[in-house]
């Protein structure tokens, strides 16, 4: 918002001091430019013409410069006519006779004095690159790399269940960092076929919303999850799939917790001092519709990693969730190195399953 | 946040008059319940013991009534020990002596005087049944039934554009409404591989800001779109799909738009008159990532059809987006039937192109 | 989604047995609709004329059923000329000719098969009724109610700080349930005039990754809040506030804790016994910007309460965050009795400190 | 997501040449730092013991540094003893010793390499300064400049209405681009007191979904907003003052529009081009609740304006929205130079008029 001091060009030095002269063409047809014309943006533009530069008459951005007589304008395409003239050429420094002053009010280290569409780093637009991710995805696995997937309880709710089953049965998660809610509705489901009594199909049952404590209680009854198992109670599932794949999970206690199932860090500290133990041996981290658990984890990892030999390399994080604020949170508290994946956590699994079983290497 | 007046159950008549006291039971050890436990909610809750109905100390959900001497009190079971003694049974009607008061502030139409998880319609957190929504499309396909899809600039964007492509060249797509900017971000990735000048990996390209503007430009310089598809200038995408497949398509303009193509309907109303053509034969409608238009046809949809012989049946009425504001906001402005998808539009696409693909009918 | 069978109207029994015909009025002027006319929805409507009831062509919402000879037909108001004959009154019951057939799809709990704008309960569309807010916070404090705040770190962040210790000052507040973060925040603010490095005006400052530690480390150093309060390390703020006027706070450890400060329960289960003690307590609850612990003490809270004399009176829930998503998954957890407002936390502290103060009663 | 080579510092030229060592520090109580301890990020940093710089074992931020023997490692604070050895310094340029290489992957424009929290730009827990914003008004007012106000329908739903008409009243608004529907609900709310039905307290009314169809068909009646005023049919609200202080609004149609009311522009182009007259003019925009509006005159704003005098000042550019997202999509489509309020509209316009009430300067 802050308003400073405007720094006009130097056109006495080069490479402003030789520039040619702007040069302009007509239009061949009302409402259509001749090719090779001149896009405007919303920064100040200089064109050089009858050998000084000066500002067009009502700036804005998708328009085109008009020369009519000595003065010059910014109009829409649409509203000229045939035999029109107007300024020509693609290049905004200068060598053409236009020069695009991105510079004029840069102060501090925020003036985002620039022209470019979809800038922004996080957002639902930007489009994921599936294959890219497949593809790390297989090298990792083919590298001996240290997976850590955090998980949030919508991957359970939203049927996304059996697709991160799939992922701990195939190698390409080493640990898994969650809290007691996953494993309580992976365990509903699995006993049940409900998470907190909805059906996966989004129904209600009658009496569902006991169902979770119900879970709970006969886990509590066994002992532990792992016994759980072993007793048949628990027969599929996330749980299920970490516990027979012998892939390493941290629990953590929460506030909100039911139960909790034996097994959980109650105490917080407890939980971050066994969670850093994975993220300590992280080549990359997968973190999933978690707020909590992506910036906890977030923040024990470092920026880069050693683990796979000698020289840093940048730590492959990603952070997928439904919209862009838990993304930027991650970021804003210094998880910058985090690649945002704006989009439902059931669909992201999905359509990355596709992709991994769709790119898998000759002989992996 | 009406606060109204208690009206306590009528323990003097039926069912509440005859029925039995509440059962007890031990707990087999510490912090574990026998199997068939009461479990409570946040709601007043009566318990009948000792020949009196009476409300537990402490009420909350998740936990459970004990009874210590003549009194009862709502506990956590990690907090109890082997031997106390705990409520039992899941009627919540009193027919096993214990009575959920659901109905005890029960005033006008917003008492949400009842106990169950996950009743929000509209929820990222309820699973999307692809499975169903697949057949319904098939069904639609193989009945002949119209199905309008509007589609918003994000489809595009996403790569979510040769998924749609997919469906209109399948024969899923009877119409499509849209605004400019949807043809005119297909048009400049079908000449230039960019939208608004950033690669479909998400990568800016240098000028890439005037692209869209030179992509309209061609296109008016050819007089139409269809002239554009004939003339090799469009060689894929949705536009091309639509026109050499004779999908109809309605695009109308806005206050945003740049251009506009020819075809656009830059008159709002004459837009509204050609869009109602194809909601008045429309037996389904898919509408995505757009606000303005979801809610403009929304408008123009009655809630049932009669398009596909004598009675009324509901009209099929899809709302994908990635929050649920939309889908609430499209709801609140009438269209009440609409089913909310809560996801991004680019896996949205791709998913429901995987399901229908899985699960073509034998002949269809 | 669901398709289910249609059930017409049974004409044949009162009231509709018994009903007139519809009447119909001419246009006064092109586009202009004579006083009384029936406005449409999206349901099945059908218009008694020439002694048959029978749906208009063409439904849709919003518009004028228009007769033309025998045939009527749904048509939009703007398309109508002078003299045009449209269907009056605003009865939808059939008692003037017309009947909106509601129910016709009924099946279920969930048939949406009503017709009204603005339904969803939880919106930021919907004005929030600050008066009314501040009237119950002036009565409860008047009563001797025990008001529970819940506060997330945004509350710090965005400078509605001052505003909540105002509220503690002056009585509002008897309970705050809140994390690390919030306290380490504000204490952050009291000693170095910035929440993790951002200064309250929103600016960055030099080394200010690190400022939070070195304030953890300060009260570590002194042993606890209370003992830097009375050393004068703090001497402003939410923490400042509590400790000088003695108002009782729990702060929840977390798994992204950093400290903790002294005092901080780092046990989940203990951190939950210690809430919910303030919980039963409880005469109202306000949950204000964060998802954790606002459904963690949403799960301790009954919907009523008897904390003020016999009968039991729903206890106010107020849930305060910038998105519909946590208000809406707080109700899917069952605190169905939250009151949603839908806003930034900064400012709903700020307006509601205004109507308070503005709303104060004579004698208070 | 890109992973790039590793470039390690330069140890051999200065600054890092002449570097003194690391200097390490005693805990002086278990869990307790040193004052002037070094806080960890999570970059690549170099700590120069013993004659060489390494990096310390498992990093992570919000950390120290810990000697044991030659061994560096980072460590939470919280695990230490009395007597640890922990490095001290706060610049991370190695002038202390310590070097945090935030340049390693710095490769093309997006590597985001350097440390620090709340770096995301537009965010609901970044501070809005009300103050400055309302000295901007007041200087604005002063100056004679032209604020152009863009306001989508949320503004009048939500009881902000007052507050608009307040600020059109007191000469902070010079023109108003909004859609038929701002002045549709404004006007039923005038008729009737509801907007799509709904009182002011969010509450239905019987029949309410007509009753804007009536407010729109009465203005249609009388011939213009303006006669609507003068006939006494509008009595108060925004369209009232816009007409009776001269105000110029433009009134743009879009494809979900009612009516539309007399006077607002079917046709796109026709529109856009009302509108462009005012944001020629602009000294500065506030852009309110709306998405299509607030891009719409956003492309037509240049990032500077020239309509003060002389040189080129920045075009102070407000978008308020609830979320995030409609903000950056508007830098996203090219108006960089925005500044985001994430927040309720009702609660902006009511806030910064209190700012603006009590910040008015002494004679103004």
């Amino acid at each position: 918002m802050t308003s400073t001091a405007y720094r006009a060009p130097d056109f006495g030095r080069p490479p402003l001091a030789g520039a040619p002269e702007a040069t302009f063409a007509p239009l061949p047809a009302d409402g259509v430019l001749p090719e090779g014309f001149f896009s405007t943006s919303n920064l100040p533009t200089y064109v050089h013409l009858g050998g000084r530069w000066s500002l067009p008459a009502r700036p804005r951005m998708d328009c085109v410069i008009v020369r009519r007589g000595a003065a010059i304008e910014v109009i829409e395409p649409r509203r000229l006519k045939r035999g029109d003239q107007i300024a020509m050429g693609e290049a905004e420094d200068g060598s053409q006779g236009i020069y695009v002053h991105s510079e004029g009010f840069l102060g501090g280290a925020h003036s985002a004095n620039e022209f470019r569409f979809m800038s922004t780093e996080v957002s639902r637009e930007r489009p994921v690159n599936y294959e890219e991710l497949a593809a790390r995805l297989h090298e990792e696995r083919r590298q001996g790399g240290y997976l850590v997937w955090v998980a949030g309880p919508a991957l359970v709710h939203s049927r996304a269940r059996g697709d991160f089953e799939w992922f701990i049965r195939n190698g390409f998660v080493q640990a898994v960092l969650a809290g007691n809610a996953v494993a309580v509705h992976d365990i509903e489901a699995a006993i049940f076929g409900t998470t907190l009594g909805m059906t996966n199909t989004g129904q209600p049952t009658d009496g569902g919303h006991g169902l979770h404590m119900r879970a709970i209680n006969r886990v509590r009854a066994l002992g532990s999850i792992e016994k759980a198992v072993e007793a048949g109670l628990i027969k599929s599932g996330i749980m299920h799939a970490l516990v027979t794949h012998k892939v390493p999970f941290v629990l953590a206690g929460s506030i909100r917790d039911d139960g909790p199932l034996p097994g959980v860090y109650s105490n917080s500290l407890d939980a971050q001092d066994a969670m850093r133990e994975h993220a300590v041996r992280a080549t990359g981290a997968i973190l999933v519709a978690s707020a909590l658990h992506a910036i906890a984890v977030g923040n024990m990892l470092p920026a880069y990693h050693t683990n796979l030999g000698g020289a840093p390399i940048p730590l492959m994080t990603i952070c997928v969730d439904q919209t862009e604020f838990v993304v930027n949170k991650l970021k804003d508290r210094g998880t910058h190195q985090a690649y945002g994946v704006v989009t439902n956590a059931q669909d992201f699994m999905h359509v990355l399953r596709f992709y991994i079983e769709k790119c898998a290497p000759a002989a992996s």
